[in-house]
């Protein structure tokens, strides 16, 4: 049975500079690349603070994915949250040049009665304070995903933990996996953090797919190919977003969905990969999304005998 | 049809250090680990050339797997071909702190009748010079694939791409290809390889699987997770003896019998991985390659909706 994603974390603006490419101050945050590529899948509730430079545009932006806006707050006297960052040549690595929470210092998350009751729950990347807020207040979830980064890890570590055994799935890529640990390696990385009590696992490794560790088996699955890489601002949330949109949508968490739920997230991942923002998911739409799992399944299939 | 391998390419002596272990003198070199990874799907004859310094029970250790040695030459002055390397914590790269060419210097490899005969060939890991050698005195070859290594990209760069446009096949992993190309987009990189003339490409990516582009499609496999890895060395070497044996075994070199043949080459490398030389590969057998082979079927089957 179907029901509505509450997607929570960070709208914001971004500056970004890749090796060949600038853009700025265009629509980004945790929240915005994973309510927008949910929004394909079910429907979604945005939660999370805005501030006093947030564009009309911007916001129409979300409407027009017919994403539910009501639970977004609306700061009179501080600007959105602000990140600038720098990919190096590979698009592999980047540097953030400035962070600056902005609106989001200090912000309460306050849920009305409509988002209490969301029976999904994507709590994206922002503090695990923020998370718990928003997860405590949820009286009705069936299913609840935990996206996170380097930075709670190092600085918040006790309290992630604490979250992350909350919900029913934590995310997570190769890097943070293994700051996570303190192992090299990503498979016992893995499979050490299912056995610490965390109900089931995906890490992402962005070209190289994503794995999900879970206590039905195992699975893996490779990325979307692609000859060139835009930007890769907000694939991870994007993935996410995808990922518990398409649970939400099928109302099915079961190990065999997850799978599907995955080919999914990857799908969509890899156009927001191509453009800034999520220009280009928006565009191309759900077509896109379904040729690309299409394509998915037809690269990644090992055939009989 | 099924017909003989031949495996050319280094028999060395390898002196070993991990982050855990340290092995002396045990054997190694790009024919030895792809001669014994291929025997467990097709007759192989291997050429090359060792020391005066080989041991019986090295020898004895191919025979054992029924590998026809006759197509080794013994040199009676000098030692075996000689490296030592280091691995780095995360077990994803190495310093190479010594190699000696030792027998290996000046060897011309003179091919017997037998040899020449062979319809399949696995031109291993050493210069192009002398994988042009072997290859040119071939004169019954229905399928060859050539492996190569990042030194030789960068000295003797004219040769390799002559001889990879003569090769059915060619092996690199994921940093060699972009050194070969100048960009760091592998799946660019791949179709760049291909759109200049070589005729198919295996893009290796160590514990990420690998990737297959194919005038008739694109294909990709995960790697067989481990909890830990041992000693990565000859898991590369592996990789392609026994994608050629498999090849070799099945006499079918078409885009989709490739799959297959990168699935068994995937199961038989994570196998080199657990132990110094192929000392696990030889004792788990076949038995335990099909193992694996069932297994990375089992966790990589996207499920029908």
């Amino acid at each position: 049975m179907s029901g509505k994603l509450l997607v929570f974390g960070t709208v914001a603006y971004d500056c970004i500079e890749t090796p060949s490419a600038k853009a700025d101050f265009i629509l980004g945050g945790s929240a915005s690349y994973a309510a927008l590529a949910a929004s394909f899948f079910s429907p979604v509730k945005i939660v999370g603070i805005v501030g006093n430079d947030f564009k009309e545009n911007d916001l129409n932006r979300l409407k027009a994915r017919r994403i539910d806006v009501s639970g977004l707050t609306f700061d009179k006297d501080r600007p959105t949250f602000f990140w600038r960052g720098k990919y190096h040549e590979n698009m592999n690595s980047r540097d953030t040049i400035d962070v600056r929470f902005n609106a989001f210092d200090g912000y309460v998350p306050k849920l009305d009665e409509d988002s209490k009751s969301c029976e999904y729950a994507l709590l994206g990347n922002i503090s695990p304070a923020h998370q718990k807020a928003v997860f405590d207040s949820m009286s009705n979830l069936k299913f609840s995903v935990l996206d996170t980064m380097d930075l709670y890890i190092r600085t918040s570590n006790a309290e992630l933990r604490e979250m992350a055994k909350k919900v029913d799935l934590l995310i997570m890529n190769d890097s943070e996996a293994s700051l996570f640990t303190g192992d090299p390696n990503i498979i016992n990385s893995g499979y050490s953090i299912l056995e610490n009590g965390i109900k089931s696992l995906i890490i992402k490794k962005g070209e190289h797919g994503a794995l999900l560790f879970h206590k039905d088996g195992f699975f893996q699955i490779g990325s979307y190919p692609l000859r060139s890489v835009y930007d890769p601002t907000g694939a991870g949330d994007s993935f996410a977003g995808a990922f518990a949109g398409y649970i939400a949508k099928t109302g099915d968490a079961s190990f065999e969905n997850m799978k599907l739920a995955m080919l999914a997230a990857t799908a969509t991942a890899s156009i927001t990969l191509e453009s800034f923002s999520c220009d280009k998911l928006e565009n191309a739409g759900f077509d896109e999304i379904q040729r690309r799992m299409k394509f998915m399944r037809k690269i990644s299939e090992i055939p009989e005998k």
